[in-house]
């Protein structure tokens, strides 16, 4: 999981795409970073935390130039060290430098990896990232395409040559003195918008980062397309020789895409892979309400505020009332938990609070997004029977149960950890404690995101990897042998 | 506005104030403190920025023993400067260290500073906090009072003679070796709240401090009150002598409690002035939906979080959907905002950003809590109309018009500055820019917040200030020929 | 030990003064602070560390004024708390803002506090520098006084009256928005030096700042002396009232002086008490040639760099070549040293290195300033055998025996730990480790001074305390008792 | 200009290469960086500024293992940027994690670095170091040496195959997790000393290094040698198969070892190229003084601390008097110089204080190491003649001209701001502003350092550059074109 953003021809290229990382951070919090360019050179800046607190202003005044890229980075391929903070930047001469933001996951990029070094590579991080780039780096340098101007045909060829045999999920946004690209997987996993601000164009990850920065969402980058954005002369759409026809004019081209991102990741308020989030969740509500109603329920409530929207679709297709009966606390984010901790469901305490005499003696509604381990939301139906008093607990879940682990970049644990993946639904409704449980099922959900043709990538739900299926198939086999 | 904490008789004390911070960090983000005593001396730790940023866990380790308080500080009277940090702590031969944490003002305590300095007082920082300080410390400094041992009822008797004479809005706790004191004054502006946690006592602005640490409320600090919890013995309560007979004992206390804790400023899970927060709000809502409906509406939406629980009850009362159609953002804390910046509503996209599409031709009622200065609700408007497409846009405030500056605590703009003090109604709604404007009457206000007989202080609405009230009028007048 | 510093009437005040502090650095390493004045009112910044390290070019822009203060702290009174960096400042109306810089120490202080404290004085810190403070304050609005306008004359005679009952070492820098004031205790025991830069004064411990800024010395605040520099008009000498009659405008006055500056406290390029420094060590070194010669001896070395003088003069007598046979690191600030540190010797290897085959078979004199724990020479002396390889160490002090702890500023162990105090001068020997061992006479120390009658304060060597001596045999007496 | 260390087999390993750092510090400021090996993983952390500054505890801790490699940085190659901070890491797979420390200098490393990476190789820092470890990693991954399993024999023939291409001046440590290993150029231009800590090896710059953490001496590494320590089993010597024969056993191998370590840049405590950096100053400054004595003078001064030892032999020689004229301040590392300061020869002032009356009216020599650029010696001369007093100045250097620019690790200005290569002597010393002037002779300087037959890399005083020459050829014609 996270965040890439973009934006060309403008004098304040680093300063918005620090906003746009803003509008990104929760894609995540772990690490930032920028790289902008000035026509000559390129200048790089990284901090670990959020984007707030390692790019500060004296450090984006260093930042020159009209074209900047960045990136917000919530862990996947790689730790948490310095070295594998994004963008990444090579110094490779044909084209100057270059540098690389990535959204997605190569499942089984060490097999890649370990290829490149016996040609006599070295690489200086452990993301999957750097792999793409010494793929991309070689192409550029062979025979046919070495020349010190780099044309958006060439780079693209490299890119086609470099990529098509790696088989993974990425949206792409690259950097040189020369042109921004944008690239994103034949397959569409992770989304990438294209929009236009002024003279120039912005890309980003979701929406509301135009929205932020006043700029107009113009169409997605399609699956396959590798479409750039020369700093002289018109940009230019090519497109991956593996793609899918049907995917480069049309808009039924979501093969692959994630499901996940409309059901918990993206933000209410943004399109990806051009559909309304909102509305996406607001269908999950009604159609789980449809599914699974309560009877003379005395309210809904919602885990603020990931689920408002699936609960507020709920609650108003029965009629009943929706209630803000958790309170979240917006400052938890660094808070330092002592060790020996003595307070009960203490994590769970720290980020919501329960409206005291508000559901003492009801029946209530819970409505969620999802459940991943259930570990916290055991927690919260705790807090909300013991300090909120609730009578009944009905517990709802707007999407189906998780079973398989993501290697497309949504971070998820190993699958011996998902509670579904080893219990049955009545010993998950015992395990939260809640009078009833129900789970939306596959088909509303996929019809709730306005799916018409078996699109959508729902391998956590169904275990049908399309994508890599031969290396997510080993690395699943080494994880059952631990 | 500030909030404060304390804790006693637990081994955990400086880490538990740390959390009840935490929970009290909506009341003020501009610094924070702690001050620890170990029955032999006391430790202290203050720091600007929000808790989490200057009391980290190094600072935590430092403070010992098994008393704590804490306070966290939204700048009223002393300026944002280091020395200016609650909670402030003396060193005072009879009693040993003394440390002071305040919520409230003190009106024209520049009169008694230069007073008190007459007498020779130095005085360190700009804080009222500091005048209360040095007045009790002159009490129990005073001939019948000198001890090296001050048991409760001396203590008692040093805070009445010292701050009897002395108009203001005060809930402050001390904190000296032997004891912890807990004081509301006699018209109970600011809420302090008494709990139990195993045992000790607990200490705090809100009830929502409790649920955090898991420790029970027991009652409100009543108006007037001076409670002692020494390190041995039982607590022991003592009152002002200038202090209402009738507050005592009775639940009918809250002669001048401030009817803007509950509009705005207290977490909505938290109780003040032993009132629901929520069930207020709710009931704003609700009493604003009966005097100003919306024919034909088609959706309310509030301005979150601060009004989400008044536009709740109002489109249940009109039955109207609810539509969380603005998503605000919560990494905006220390967004760096460049000099010049250009892009038009700035600060409340930042926030704010409106869900695309769902407001989309619709005539909508916004829910907000109140009106200060109308510039933020201009823009918000501004976005929900142009970003948002909403057709036509009704707006409803769940308080009346605030047309008078609060000197007691809560941190408001001059008169002039508020809008509603110089625009009529309908002038106001051109500045918005809304099809229409409504708020709520003061006689709705007050039934809302369940007071029965003419108590809350609502200075802020009618101009009648009851407390220091010749101060008050100084000041106005000196604003007024600025 | 602590430096001060002060400068008038020059637009770059604060820069200067952070200039003066760096020059005075080695005075004390633990906090620094500055205060400036820009005729309005004060600005203040204080840190601990080194000045470079806490006074950041972004601090001292906000440092405006003409008038600047600044102190170099070296822990005495008052732990190493943030509270008691200098310059201490309080607001006090009649004059406004006050600030103090203090070199000195005030024996018994904490009496002297908790008198005033009776009489409702607060303390916020632990130094004896408030003491000062609130003495000079409670003068200052004593009935005689009180006025907005502070003449000169006036502040002469609050300093008069408010100091003259308090025995101890004290040279003081007052700035308030009207003027700066210097001011020497009646027995002068610390140096303040005044000198002239363009239109205005300097202030300064030792002649060495004024040389960094280019300014150019004058004179020595004379002991008892009140010399005020108003902002605007001449400045104006005064002095206490009980202060020597022969002081006021003779070079004799340095009655009790501390030898102690000379020998070790200030650097070789300052002139202290209206001496040459480096003469006064030059001298000690010759004198202790003749008093204790070593025969046959191969070379001088000295301990780099405080015993550089002493030892060029005892060689240059003997016409005995000096070697640099120790080379002292620049970098040890802020080693980190492991716990369970293994190598022998470490602390004194970490900062002194012998130069290898230079002493190898060598009788060698090593001549240092002075022995107070003597822990450090023994270590440096087996160094010097081990990894020097020196066939014989003859050992020189060029100063007596150091036997009493020091009252009056010089940050010294307790009597137990002054090595001199219990062992006797073979007992001294055989625990250094070295083939002979001699001290400098007293006569002779106060001869190399320049002293004609019986001045310096040598307490130290002699135990003959003239100051504040009811309170140093109280200090002693429970020193013994532990 | 940088210092490396290195050392195995010890628990305390990256706490002894921490300290191995700070006595090598002198060779360079800007940044410090170590890797330790556990035997599985290498651990990494660098810093810019001091090794104190960035290398605090909490670091070190999380540089686990017995093995470690450090390294302090004077930028030469390579800007001041973070990613160029070494030891440099890549991960390759044949050997798991390689690390590299380099002292020394790659003239023409820029067109090295193309040849790669038209290879496909890509770049991630700007400096030479990188160039040597692509070399070493294509030859690791070329056919006949990969292997999982890199024998001491197979990387000593991948280091020969690879730098023996590459002309220049390095003395490298690498680290694995199987072994250690220290190389020098054939030339043997940067030292690199052999030591023994109980049953580990150590490696350091210079031997002051072994002294501090108490280790013993051994040996120079041979100019060709390929030194390596494996965690297990003895230790290899290797030779470069362009290796001079005599080099490889004799002692006499010193063959373009670069006299100013000697002259400056070692510490005088050191031992480098098998030679004490003392007794060769002390040799220079006594050549000095027989090749141009100066009658009558009063004293010598040197200036502190770089030219001592060559002032002292000097004055001895001549019999005259030593002065430590100047004091000079250690504080000054990171002073803030305001801009627009107004001070005259102020940067000299901040380092240097003349001791004023010492010198007044004298006829003084002073004796300087070198002069570079001459602007610092005016300044200092100044000083000593304005504020101390100086009647005549003689100015003696202990070395000949520099007329030519360094390519070999020492960071000199361009030929045109070198003053001696186009100032004759009387033009130096009217710019200087001296009575007289007068340098050493080229010959006494190399007899001065015990050289016999030829040996010293001397190339900036007579221009013979006899490594990569065809490199500085090259470089030196484009300097001149500018």
């Amino acid at each position: 999981m996270c965040g890439i953003f973009g934006v060309t021809h403008n004098s304040r290229a680093s300063y918005l795409a620090y906003l746009g990382l803003h509008a990104l951070q929760h894609r995540g919090e772990e690490s930032a970073g920028l790289v902008s360019s000035s026509g000559k050179t390129c200048f790089r800046a990284v901090a670990q935390g959020q984007v707030d607190e390692g790019l500060k202003p004296d450090v984006l005044k260093k930042l020159e130039g009209d074209f900047a890229i960045g990136h917000v980075r919530y862990s996947t391929a790689g730790g948490s060290l310095e070295r594998n903070i994004q963008p990444l930047m090579a110094f490779n001469v044909p084209a100057g430098e270059i540098a690389i933001a990535h959204n997605g996951n190569i499942p089984g990029y060490h097999i890649l990896r370990r290829s490149y070094q016996r040609k006599g590579a070295l690489f200086y991080t452990e993301s999957d990232t750097e792999v793409l780039l010494v793929a991309i780096a070689r192409q550029m340098q062979a025979g046919s395409f070495r020349s010190r101007f780099l044309t958006p045909g060439r780079f693209a060829r490299c890119v086609d040559k470099a990529l098509s045999p790696i088989e993974g999920a990425y949206s792409l946004i690259f950097l040189t003195k020369d042109f921004m690209a944008a690239v994103r997987d034949p397959d569409g996993v992770r989304p990438l918008a294209l929009g236009r601000l002024n003279d120039g164009y912005v890309l980003a990850s979701e929406t509301n980062a135009f929205d932020l920065i006043g700029a107009k969402f113009e169409r997605e980058i399609r699956p396959g397309e590798i479409f750039i954005i020369p700093r002289k002369g018109k940009p230019q759409s090519f497109f991956f020789s593996n793609s899918k026809l049907e995917t480069r004019n049309s808009k039924l081209f979501s093969c692959q895409s994630c499901v996940f991102e409309l059901i918990y990741f993206a933000r209410p308020d943004s399109r990806v892979f051009e559909k309304d989030v909102y509305r996406a969740r607001w269908e999950m509500g009604r159609s789980l309400a449809r599914e699974s109603p309560v009877d003379d329920a005395d309210c809904v409530i919602a885990i603020p505020d990931s689920s408002n929207v699936q609960a507020l679709g709920y609650a108003h297709s029965l009629s009943l009332p929706l209630e803000f009966g958790l309170v979240r606390s917006h400052y938890i984010g660094r808070t330092f938990i002592a060790p020996g901790q003595a307070i009960r469901d203490f994590t769970a305490r720290l980020k919501y609070n329960p409206v005291r005499g508000l559901l003492e003696g009801k029946k209530v509604v819970i409505v969620d997004d999802s459940i991943v381990r259930g570990t916290t939301s055991k927690k919260i139906i705790r807090l909300i029977r013991e300090a909120g008093g609730a009578k009944e607990i009905h517990f709802r879940v707007a999407s189906p149960p998780i079973i398989w682990p993501c290697f497309y970049g949504i971070d998820m644990p190993t699958r011996r950890e998902l509670i579904a993946s080893r219990r049955s639904l009545e010993e998950i409704r015992r395990f939260l404690g809640v009078e009833s449980l129900k789970y939306l099922s596959l088909e509303a959900l996929v019809k709730a995101c306005g799916a018409k043709n078996g699109s959508f990538c729902r391998a956590c739900f169904d275990g049908n990897y399309k994508i890599a299926a031969k290396a997510v198939k080993r690395i699943l086999s080494l994880e059952k042998k631990r």
